[in-house]
Protein backbone atom coordinates (compact mmCIF):
# COMPACT_ATOMS: atom_id res chain seq x y z
CA UNK A 1 0.00 0.00 0.00
CA UNK A 2 1.62 3.44 -0.72
CA UNK A 3 1.83 5.92 2.15
CA UNK A 4 1.31 8.94 3.21
CA UNK A 5 2.32 11.95 5.53
CA UNK A 6 -1.12 11.68 6.92
CA UNK A 7 -1.58 7.82 7.26
CA UNK A 8 2.03 8.51 9.56
CA UNK A 9 0.64 11.20 11.65
CA UNK A 10 -2.62 9.84 12.49
CA UNK A 11 -0.68 6.26 13.71
CA UNK A 12 1.62 8.93 15.36
CA UNK A 13 -1.21 10.16 17.36
CA UNK A 14 -2.71 7.26 18.00
CA UNK A 15 0.65 6.17 19.82
CA UNK A 16 1.67 9.52 21.32
CA UNK A 17 -2.04 9.45 22.94
CA UNK A 18 -1.37 5.89 24.32
CA UNK A 19 1.82 6.20 25.38
CA UNK A 20 1.18 9.86 27.44
CA UNK A 21 -1.51 8.31 29.03
CA UNK A 22 0.02 5.15 30.11
CA UNK A 23 2.95 7.72 31.55
CA UNK A 24 0.61 9.65 33.21
CA UNK A 25 -1.33 6.58 34.80
CA UNK A 26 2.24 5.15 35.83
CA UNK A 27 2.35 7.49 38.28
CA UNK A 28 0.01 6.17 40.54
CA UNK A 29 1.99 2.86 41.01
CA UNK A 30 3.09 2.39 43.87
CA UNK A 31 1.01 5.22 45.22
CA UNK A 32 -2.44 3.71 44.61
CA UNK A 33 -4.87 3.89 47.57
CA UNK A 34 -5.53 0.13 48.31
CA UNK A 35 -2.95 -2.34 46.28
CA UNK A 36 -5.28 -4.45 44.52
CA UNK A 37 -6.20 -0.96 42.27
CA UNK A 38 -2.57 -0.25 42.67
CA UNK A 39 -1.97 -3.09 40.64
CA UNK A 40 -5.08 -3.06 38.50
CA UNK A 41 -3.98 1.06 37.24
CA UNK A 42 -0.33 -0.20 36.81
CA UNK A 43 -1.15 -3.22 34.34
CA UNK A 44 -3.37 -1.15 32.32
CA UNK A 45 -0.96 1.98 32.43
CA UNK A 46 1.76 -1.20 30.68
CA UNK A 47 -1.42 -2.35 28.35
CA UNK A 48 -1.04 1.36 26.87
CA UNK A 49 2.10 1.96 26.76
CA UNK A 50 2.66 -1.34 24.91
CA UNK A 51 -0.02 -0.22 22.77
CA UNK A 52 2.39 2.81 22.20
CA UNK A 53 5.58 0.31 21.22
CA UNK A 54 3.15 -1.39 18.45
CA UNK A 55 2.04 1.64 16.70
CA UNK A 56 5.77 3.35 16.88
CA UNK A 57 7.38 0.17 15.29
CA UNK A 58 4.56 0.60 12.62
CA UNK A 59 5.17 4.05 12.79
CA UNK A 60 8.97 3.32 11.44
CA UNK A 61 7.66 1.16 9.09
CA UNK A 62 5.70 4.09 7.44
CA UNK A 63 8.56 6.63 7.66
CA UNK A 64 11.22 4.15 6.70
CA UNK A 65 8.69 4.00 3.46
CA UNK A 66 8.04 7.60 3.27
CA UNK A 67 11.45 9.49 3.98
CA UNK A 68 13.97 6.31 4.09
CA UNK A 69 14.68 7.58 7.59
CA UNK A 70 15.12 4.74 10.33
CA UNK A 71 13.51 5.81 13.55
CA UNK A 72 13.03 3.36 16.62
CA UNK A 73 9.99 3.06 18.87
CA UNK A 74 12.27 4.97 21.65
CA UNK A 75 13.39 7.78 19.04
CA UNK A 76 9.62 8.43 18.90
CA UNK A 77 8.94 8.10 22.61
CA UNK A 78 12.37 9.71 23.77
CA UNK A 79 13.89 12.33 21.04
CA UNK A 80 10.78 14.38 19.86
CA UNK A 81 10.02 17.38 21.11
CA UNK A 82 6.99 19.03 22.37
CA UNK A 83 5.58 20.16 19.47
CA UNK A 84 6.04 16.65 17.32
CA UNK A 85 3.93 14.48 19.97
CA UNK A 86 0.07 14.68 18.99
CA UNK A 87 -1.80 13.05 21.56
CA UNK A 88 -4.75 14.19 22.27
CA UNK A 89 -4.38 17.18 25.62
CA UNK A 90 -6.46 14.96 28.01
CA UNK A 91 -3.86 12.47 27.81
CA UNK A 92 -1.41 14.87 29.25
CA UNK A 93 -3.07 16.53 31.99
CA UNK A 94 -2.32 15.78 35.40
CA UNK A 95 -3.92 14.15 37.86
CA UNK A 96 -5.15 16.63 40.17
CA UNK A 97 -7.47 18.19 37.43
CA UNK A 98 -9.81 20.52 39.21
CA UNK A 99 -7.91 21.20 42.48
CA UNK A 100 -4.76 22.54 40.07
CA UNK A 101 -3.27 25.70 42.36
CA UNK A 102 -5.38 25.44 45.37
CA UNK A 103 -4.04 23.83 48.58
CA UNK A 104 -5.40 20.36 48.03
CA UNK A 105 -3.52 19.90 44.67
CA UNK A 106 -2.93 16.21 45.18
CA UNK A 107 -3.42 13.30 42.68
CA UNK A 108 -7.73 13.13 42.98
CA UNK A 109 -8.26 9.36 41.73
CA UNK A 110 -11.80 10.90 40.78
CA UNK A 111 -9.67 12.70 37.70
CA UNK A 112 -8.12 9.29 36.95
CA UNK A 113 -11.18 7.51 36.48
CA UNK A 114 -13.10 9.80 34.75
CA UNK A 115 -10.39 10.13 32.25
CA UNK A 116 -9.83 6.69 31.88
CA UNK A 117 -13.60 5.87 31.11
CA UNK A 118 -13.96 8.82 28.63
CA UNK A 119 -10.83 7.91 26.86
CA UNK A 120 -11.94 3.85 27.31
CA UNK A 121 -15.31 4.60 25.41
CA UNK A 122 -14.16 6.53 22.76
CA UNK A 123 -10.92 3.89 22.16
CA UNK A 124 -13.68 1.06 21.72
CA UNK A 125 -15.78 2.52 19.05
CA UNK A 126 -12.70 3.73 17.56
CA UNK A 127 -10.28 0.07 17.57
CA UNK A 128 -13.52 -1.65 16.72
CA UNK A 129 -13.49 0.50 13.25
CA UNK A 130 -9.75 0.04 12.95
CA UNK A 131 -9.98 -3.83 12.86
CA UNK A 132 -11.35 -3.20 9.36
CA UNK A 133 -8.64 -0.45 8.46
CA UNK A 134 -7.39 -1.11 4.98
CA UNK A 135 -3.82 -0.82 6.61
CA UNK A 136 -3.51 -4.19 8.01
CA UNK A 137 -0.61 -3.76 10.41
CA UNK A 138 -2.91 -1.07 11.75
CA UNK A 139 -5.63 -3.19 11.58
CA UNK A 140 -3.94 -6.09 13.67
CA UNK A 141 -3.10 -3.73 16.32
CA UNK A 142 -6.58 -2.65 17.02
CA UNK A 143 -7.35 -6.50 16.93
CA UNK A 144 -5.36 -6.62 20.07
CA UNK A 145 -6.00 -3.24 21.38
CA UNK A 146 -9.91 -3.82 22.05
CA UNK A 147 -9.14 -6.64 24.02
CA UNK A 148 -7.41 -4.86 26.44
CA UNK A 149 -9.90 -1.34 25.86
CA UNK A 150 -13.10 -3.07 26.52
CA UNK A 151 -11.60 -4.21 30.00
CA UNK A 152 -10.39 -1.16 30.64
CA UNK A 153 -13.21 0.35 29.84
CA UNK A 154 -15.15 -1.75 32.36
CA UNK A 155 -13.05 -1.22 34.74
CA UNK A 156 -13.30 2.66 34.68
CA UNK A 157 -17.25 2.52 34.41
CA UNK A 158 -17.07 0.16 37.45
CA UNK A 159 -15.31 2.70 39.60
CA UNK A 160 -17.50 6.01 37.88
CA UNK A 161 -20.60 4.49 39.46
CA UNK A 162 -18.93 3.46 42.35
CA UNK A 163 -17.83 7.23 42.64
CA UNK A 164 -20.55 8.68 41.47
CA UNK A 165 -22.94 6.57 43.17
CA UNK A 166 -20.85 6.32 46.63
CA UNK A 167 -20.73 9.05 49.84
CA UNK A 168 -21.20 12.97 49.35
CA UNK A 169 -17.61 13.41 48.75
CA UNK A 170 -16.87 10.71 46.24
CA UNK A 171 -19.94 12.10 44.40
CA UNK A 172 -18.60 15.73 44.38
CA UNK A 173 -14.85 15.00 43.09
CA UNK A 174 -16.45 12.72 40.45
CA UNK A 175 -19.05 15.57 39.13
CA UNK A 176 -15.83 17.97 39.61
CA UNK A 177 -13.92 15.58 37.53
CA UNK A 178 -16.26 15.16 35.24
CA UNK A 179 -17.22 18.86 34.69
CA UNK A 180 -12.69 19.66 34.05
CA UNK A 181 -12.63 17.04 31.98
CA UNK A 182 -15.66 16.92 29.56
CA UNK A 183 -14.56 19.43 27.31
CA UNK A 184 -11.43 17.90 26.22
CA UNK A 185 -13.35 15.35 24.66
CA UNK A 186 -14.52 17.88 22.04
CA UNK A 187 -10.83 17.39 21.03
CA UNK A 188 -11.67 13.32 19.17
CA UNK A 189 -14.31 14.59 17.47
CA UNK A 190 -12.94 17.46 15.34
CA UNK A 191 -12.11 16.74 11.84
CA UNK A 192 -8.73 17.77 10.07
CA UNK A 193 -6.77 16.83 7.19
CA UNK A 194 -5.33 14.23 8.28
CA UNK A 195 -8.57 12.47 9.69
CA UNK A 196 -10.14 13.49 5.90
CA UNK A 197 -6.87 11.42 4.46
CA UNK A 198 -6.93 8.74 6.47
CA UNK A 199 -10.64 8.30 6.08
CA UNK A 200 -10.53 8.58 2.59
CA UNK A 201 -8.03 6.06 2.56
CA UNK A 202 -10.25 3.79 4.07
CA UNK A 203 -7.23 3.72 7.19
CA UNK A 204 -9.70 4.51 9.76
CA UNK A 205 -13.07 6.05 10.29
CA UNK A 206 -13.83 9.76 10.60
CA UNK A 207 -13.77 10.09 14.62
CA UNK A 208 -16.91 12.65 14.13
CA UNK A 209 -18.91 9.42 12.82
CA UNK A 210 -18.53 7.65 16.17
CA UNK A 211 -19.39 10.23 18.57
CA UNK A 212 -23.33 9.86 18.76
CA UNK A 213 -22.59 5.91 20.24
CA UNK A 214 -19.72 7.41 22.39
CA UNK A 215 -22.12 9.41 23.92
CA UNK A 216 -24.71 7.23 24.56
CA UNK A 217 -22.48 5.07 26.54
CA UNK A 218 -21.02 8.09 28.49
CA UNK A 219 -24.57 9.62 29.30
CA UNK A 220 -25.69 5.63 30.44
CA UNK A 221 -23.42 5.35 32.61
CA UNK A 222 -23.34 8.90 33.96
CA UNK A 223 -27.27 8.11 34.55
CA UNK A 224 -26.14 4.75 36.74
CA UNK A 225 -23.10 7.16 38.47
CA UNK A 226 -26.17 9.55 39.20
CA UNK A 227 -23.90 11.97 37.58
CA UNK A 228 -24.98 15.16 35.97
CA UNK A 229 -23.41 16.24 31.93
CA UNK A 230 -22.03 19.35 32.37
CA UNK A 231 -23.30 22.12 29.53
CA UNK A 232 -21.56 21.74 26.43
CA UNK A 233 -18.23 24.20 25.78
CA UNK A 234 -17.02 25.55 22.24
CA UNK A 235 -13.67 25.75 22.99
CA UNK A 236 -11.54 22.67 21.44
CA UNK A 237 -8.16 22.07 22.41
CA UNK A 238 -5.51 21.14 20.02
CA UNK A 239 -3.03 18.74 21.37
CA UNK A 240 -3.38 16.14 18.28
CA UNK A 241 -1.93 19.50 16.52
CA UNK A 242 0.93 19.88 18.55
CA UNK A 243 -0.28 22.93 20.80
CA UNK A 244 0.11 21.33 24.07
CA UNK A 245 -0.92 22.71 27.53
CA UNK A 246 1.49 23.73 30.07
CA UNK A 247 1.46 20.77 31.85
CA UNK A 248 2.72 18.40 28.92
CA UNK A 249 6.53 19.63 29.41
CA UNK A 250 6.42 18.33 32.28
CA UNK A 251 5.64 15.07 31.21
CA UNK A 252 8.13 14.87 28.67
CA UNK A 253 10.51 15.67 31.50
CA UNK A 254 10.35 13.16 33.71
CA UNK A 255 9.80 10.53 30.96
CA UNK A 256 12.48 11.38 29.02
CA UNK A 257 15.35 12.60 31.21
CA UNK A 258 16.54 8.82 31.83
CA UNK A 259 16.96 8.00 27.89
CA UNK A 260 18.44 11.74 27.10
CA UNK A 261 20.83 11.23 29.62
CA UNK A 262 22.64 8.41 27.82
CA UNK A 263 21.85 9.07 23.85
CA UNK A 264 22.66 6.40 22.02
CA UNK A 265 23.65 4.15 24.79
CA UNK A 266 22.97 0.20 24.07
CA UNK A 267 22.19 -0.78 27.55
CA UNK B 1 -2.30 -26.70 61.63
CA UNK B 2 -1.31 -24.54 64.84
CA UNK B 3 0.26 -21.42 64.05
CA UNK B 4 2.92 -19.57 66.02
CA UNK B 5 4.18 -15.76 66.10
CA UNK B 6 7.45 -17.14 64.15
CA UNK B 7 5.01 -18.16 61.61
CA UNK B 8 3.34 -15.36 61.09
CA UNK B 9 6.39 -13.21 60.92
CA UNK B 10 8.12 -15.61 58.62
CA UNK B 11 5.09 -14.37 56.01
CA UNK B 12 5.55 -10.89 56.66
CA UNK B 13 8.94 -11.17 55.87
CA UNK B 14 8.64 -12.86 52.59
CA UNK B 15 5.75 -10.08 51.60
CA UNK B 16 7.25 -7.45 53.01
CA UNK B 17 10.57 -7.73 50.78
CA UNK B 18 8.58 -8.61 47.78
CA UNK B 19 6.20 -5.10 48.57
CA UNK B 20 8.99 -3.08 49.33
CA UNK B 21 11.76 -4.34 46.25
CA UNK B 22 8.31 -4.24 44.10
CA UNK B 23 8.09 -0.61 44.90
CA UNK B 24 11.72 0.54 44.47
CA UNK B 25 11.38 -1.44 40.97
CA UNK B 26 8.36 0.69 39.68
CA UNK B 27 10.37 3.60 40.47
CA UNK B 28 11.41 2.50 36.87
CA UNK B 29 8.10 3.17 35.37
CA UNK B 30 7.66 5.31 32.80
CA UNK B 31 11.38 6.79 33.18
CA UNK B 32 13.05 3.45 31.80
CA UNK B 33 16.18 3.49 29.26
CA UNK B 34 14.10 1.76 26.79
CA UNK B 35 10.39 1.21 26.48
CA UNK B 36 10.91 -2.21 25.93
CA UNK B 37 12.97 -2.55 29.45
CA UNK B 38 10.27 0.06 30.43
CA UNK B 39 7.58 -2.23 30.45
CA UNK B 40 9.50 -5.51 31.52
CA UNK B 41 10.68 -3.92 34.70
CA UNK B 42 7.30 -2.64 35.05
CA UNK B 43 5.74 -6.20 34.44
CA UNK B 44 8.41 -7.73 37.34
CA UNK B 45 7.25 -5.26 39.69
CA UNK B 46 3.71 -5.86 39.52
CA UNK B 47 4.39 -9.70 39.85
CA UNK B 48 6.70 -8.60 43.19
CA UNK B 49 3.66 -7.08 44.31
CA UNK B 50 1.05 -9.31 43.39
CA UNK B 51 3.56 -12.18 45.50
CA UNK B 52 3.21 -9.62 48.32
CA UNK B 53 -1.00 -9.09 48.08
CA UNK B 54 -0.98 -13.06 48.26
CA UNK B 55 1.42 -13.45 51.46
CA UNK B 56 -0.28 -10.30 53.20
CA UNK B 57 -3.60 -12.43 52.73
CA UNK B 58 -2.04 -15.25 53.94
CA UNK B 59 -0.44 -13.52 57.16
CA UNK B 60 -4.02 -11.71 57.73
CA UNK B 61 -5.62 -15.90 58.24
CA UNK B 62 -2.62 -16.52 60.26
CA UNK B 63 -2.99 -13.47 62.46
CA UNK B 64 -6.58 -13.84 62.98
CA UNK B 65 -6.04 -17.43 64.43
CA UNK B 66 -3.17 -16.52 66.76
CA UNK B 67 -4.54 -13.68 67.85
CA UNK B 68 -8.52 -12.61 67.10
CA UNK B 69 -7.60 -9.44 65.05
CA UNK B 70 -8.84 -8.80 61.64
CA UNK B 71 -6.28 -6.96 59.21
CA UNK B 72 -6.21 -6.71 55.44
CA UNK B 73 -3.57 -6.87 53.59
CA UNK B 74 -3.90 -3.17 52.66
CA UNK B 75 -3.00 -2.37 56.89
CA UNK B 76 -0.17 -4.30 56.45
CA UNK B 77 1.05 -2.39 53.39
CA UNK B 78 -0.17 1.12 54.76
CA UNK B 79 -0.53 1.16 57.93
CA UNK B 80 2.68 -0.16 59.65
CA UNK B 81 5.06 1.62 61.11
CA UNK B 82 9.06 1.52 59.49
CA UNK B 83 10.05 -0.96 62.64
CA UNK B 84 7.16 -2.98 62.07
CA UNK B 85 8.56 -3.89 58.16
CA UNK B 86 10.42 -7.27 58.26
CA UNK B 87 11.96 -7.03 54.89
CA UNK B 88 15.73 -7.33 54.02
CA UNK B 89 17.61 -4.07 53.90
CA UNK B 90 18.82 -4.78 50.17
CA UNK B 91 15.03 -4.29 48.90
CA UNK B 92 14.90 -0.93 50.21
CA UNK B 93 17.96 0.68 48.80
CA UNK B 94 17.67 3.72 46.47
CA UNK B 95 18.55 2.85 43.10
CA UNK B 96 21.78 5.20 43.31
CA UNK B 97 23.52 2.54 45.13
CA UNK B 98 27.71 3.33 45.60
CA UNK B 99 26.69 7.27 43.73
CA UNK B 100 24.66 8.21 46.77
CA UNK B 101 25.87 11.53 47.96
CA UNK B 102 27.79 12.44 45.20
CA UNK B 103 26.73 14.74 42.16
CA UNK B 104 25.80 11.94 39.86
CA UNK B 105 23.29 10.64 42.32
CA UNK B 106 20.81 9.35 39.67
CA UNK B 107 18.98 6.09 39.92
CA UNK B 108 21.54 3.45 38.14
CA UNK B 109 20.09 0.44 36.39
CA UNK B 110 23.20 -1.71 37.20
CA UNK B 111 22.16 -1.07 40.82
CA UNK B 112 19.07 -2.38 39.89
CA UNK B 113 19.61 -5.01 37.92
CA UNK B 114 22.01 -6.40 39.89
CA UNK B 115 20.01 -6.05 42.91
CA UNK B 116 16.97 -8.05 41.02
CA UNK B 117 19.63 -10.99 40.32
CA UNK B 118 21.10 -11.48 43.63
CA UNK B 119 17.80 -11.68 45.21
CA UNK B 120 15.77 -13.27 42.18
CA UNK B 121 18.49 -16.16 42.83
CA UNK B 122 18.02 -16.49 46.26
CA UNK B 123 14.15 -16.45 45.80
CA UNK B 124 14.67 -19.29 42.80
CA UNK B 125 15.59 -21.64 45.90
CA UNK B 126 13.70 -20.32 48.51
CA UNK B 127 10.43 -20.36 46.94
CA UNK B 128 11.53 -24.29 45.11
CA UNK B 129 12.10 -25.25 48.43
CA UNK B 130 8.85 -23.86 50.40
CA UNK B 131 7.17 -25.68 47.90
CA UNK B 132 7.37 -28.76 49.80
CA UNK B 133 6.34 -26.20 53.23
CA UNK B 134 3.94 -28.07 55.27
CA UNK B 135 2.03 -24.24 55.11
CA UNK B 136 -0.24 -25.97 52.63
CA UNK B 137 -1.11 -22.45 51.58
CA UNK B 138 2.25 -21.10 51.27
CA UNK B 139 3.53 -24.16 49.32
CA UNK B 140 0.96 -23.04 46.84
CA UNK B 141 2.09 -19.38 46.74
CA UNK B 142 5.39 -20.58 46.26
CA UNK B 143 4.17 -22.93 43.24
CA UNK B 144 3.10 -19.54 41.50
CA UNK B 145 5.68 -17.87 42.61
CA UNK B 146 8.79 -19.63 41.34
CA UNK B 147 7.36 -19.26 37.88
CA UNK B 148 7.47 -15.56 38.03
CA UNK B 149 10.89 -15.56 40.05
CA UNK B 150 12.57 -17.81 37.57
CA UNK B 151 11.37 -15.67 34.89
CA UNK B 152 13.37 -12.41 36.76
CA UNK B 153 16.31 -14.15 37.24
CA UNK B 154 16.80 -15.33 33.90
CA UNK B 155 16.12 -11.45 32.85
CA UNK B 156 18.31 -10.20 35.51
CA UNK B 157 21.08 -12.36 34.22
CA UNK B 158 21.02 -11.32 30.82
CA UNK B 159 21.14 -7.85 31.56
CA UNK B 160 23.84 -8.43 33.82
CA UNK B 161 25.91 -10.07 31.44
CA UNK B 162 25.23 -7.50 28.91
CA UNK B 163 26.68 -4.85 31.44
CA UNK B 164 29.43 -6.67 32.94
CA UNK B 165 30.87 -8.08 29.10
CA UNK B 166 29.97 -4.63 27.26
CA UNK B 167 31.39 -1.46 27.19
CA UNK B 168 34.09 -0.41 29.42
CA UNK B 169 31.44 2.10 31.46
CA UNK B 170 28.79 -0.66 31.71
CA UNK B 171 31.74 -2.53 33.10
CA UNK B 172 32.37 -0.27 35.30
CA UNK B 173 29.35 0.55 36.79
CA UNK B 174 27.75 -3.11 36.97
CA UNK B 175 31.18 -3.87 39.14
CA UNK B 176 30.48 -0.89 41.18
CA UNK B 177 26.95 -1.68 41.89
CA UNK B 178 27.88 -5.95 42.93
CA UNK B 179 30.60 -4.13 45.16
CA UNK B 180 28.05 -2.19 46.82
CA UNK B 181 25.18 -4.39 46.86
CA UNK B 182 26.86 -8.03 47.56
CA UNK B 183 27.41 -7.56 51.40
CA UNK B 184 23.21 -6.84 51.69
CA UNK B 185 22.94 -10.64 50.94
CA UNK B 186 24.80 -11.74 54.06
CA UNK B 187 21.50 -11.21 55.23
CA UNK B 188 19.88 -13.91 53.53
CA UNK B 189 21.36 -16.43 55.17
CA UNK B 190 21.67 -15.27 58.92
CA UNK B 191 19.96 -17.62 60.93
CA UNK B 192 17.37 -16.47 64.15
CA UNK B 193 14.74 -17.77 66.07
CA UNK B 194 11.72 -17.24 63.51
CA UNK B 195 13.87 -19.46 61.05
CA UNK B 196 14.66 -22.34 63.37
CA UNK B 197 11.40 -22.17 64.46
CA UNK B 198 9.58 -22.53 60.74
CA UNK B 199 12.20 -24.72 59.79
CA UNK B 200 11.51 -27.06 62.62
CA UNK B 201 7.52 -27.19 62.01
CA UNK B 202 8.45 -28.27 58.14
CA UNK B 203 7.11 -24.46 57.24
CA UNK B 204 11.07 -23.73 55.45
CA UNK B 205 13.77 -24.57 54.66
CA UNK B 206 17.16 -22.89 57.07
CA UNK B 207 17.95 -19.98 54.27
CA UNK B 208 21.56 -20.50 54.93
CA UNK B 209 21.56 -24.39 53.65
CA UNK B 210 20.56 -22.44 50.08
CA UNK B 211 23.53 -20.65 49.97
CA UNK B 212 25.89 -22.72 48.46
CA UNK B 213 23.89 -23.35 45.68
CA UNK B 214 22.74 -19.68 45.43
CA UNK B 215 26.53 -18.95 45.33
CA UNK B 216 27.56 -21.28 42.53
CA UNK B 217 24.25 -19.65 40.72
CA UNK B 218 26.03 -16.06 41.39
CA UNK B 219 29.61 -17.32 40.55
CA UNK B 220 29.17 -18.51 37.16
CA UNK B 221 26.74 -15.11 36.32
CA UNK B 222 29.98 -13.09 37.72
CA UNK B 223 32.19 -14.96 35.24
CA UNK B 224 30.16 -14.69 32.79
CA UNK B 225 29.59 -11.25 33.08
CA UNK B 226 33.61 -10.79 33.51
CA UNK B 227 33.16 -9.30 36.94
CA UNK B 228 34.71 -9.94 40.19
CA UNK B 229 33.62 -11.06 43.16
CA UNK B 230 34.41 -8.84 46.57
CA UNK B 231 36.09 -9.32 49.29
CA UNK B 232 33.64 -10.88 52.00
CA UNK B 233 32.27 -8.33 54.55
CA UNK B 234 31.87 -9.36 58.05
CA UNK B 235 28.77 -6.71 58.95
CA UNK B 236 25.35 -8.06 58.81
CA UNK B 237 22.38 -5.80 57.74
CA UNK B 238 19.22 -6.87 60.22
CA UNK B 239 16.22 -5.35 58.18
CA UNK B 240 14.43 -8.37 58.66
CA UNK B 241 14.45 -7.53 62.50
CA UNK B 242 12.95 -4.01 61.49
CA UNK B 243 16.16 -2.36 61.92
CA UNK B 244 16.07 -0.37 58.75
CA UNK B 245 18.43 1.69 56.62
CA UNK B 246 18.18 5.42 56.68
CA UNK B 247 16.32 5.17 53.37
CA UNK B 248 13.82 3.62 54.46
CA UNK B 249 11.42 6.22 55.59
CA UNK B 250 11.13 7.68 51.97
CA UNK B 251 10.02 4.31 50.46
CA UNK B 252 7.74 4.11 53.23
CA UNK B 253 6.23 8.14 53.41
CA UNK B 254 5.95 7.48 49.04
CA UNK B 255 4.26 4.11 49.53
CA UNK B 256 2.03 4.79 52.28
CA UNK B 257 0.96 8.63 52.09
CA UNK B 258 -2.09 8.60 49.77
CA UNK B 259 -3.74 6.00 51.90
CA UNK B 260 -2.94 7.40 54.98
CA UNK B 261 -4.77 10.73 53.61
CA UNK B 262 -7.71 8.57 53.33
CA UNK B 263 -7.66 5.88 56.05
CA UNK B 264 -10.72 3.72 55.81
CA UNK B 265 -11.97 5.13 52.74
CA UNK B 266 -13.33 2.78 50.61
CA UNK B 267 -12.26 3.96 47.30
Amino acid sequence: MPTTPQHLQYVLRLADTALILGQRNAEWTGHGPILEEDIALSNMSLDLIGQARLLYQHAAELEKTLTGNTRTEDDYAYFRAEREFANYTLAELPHYGPLAGTAHADKDYAVTIVRNFLFASLMAHLWTALTASTDAQLAAIAAKSIKETRYHMHHSREWLIRLGDGTDESHRRAQAALDYLLPYTREFFSADDVETAISAAGIGPKTAGLEAAWFEDVREALDEATLTLPEPVKHITSGKHGEHSEHMGYVLAEMQSIARQHPGATW
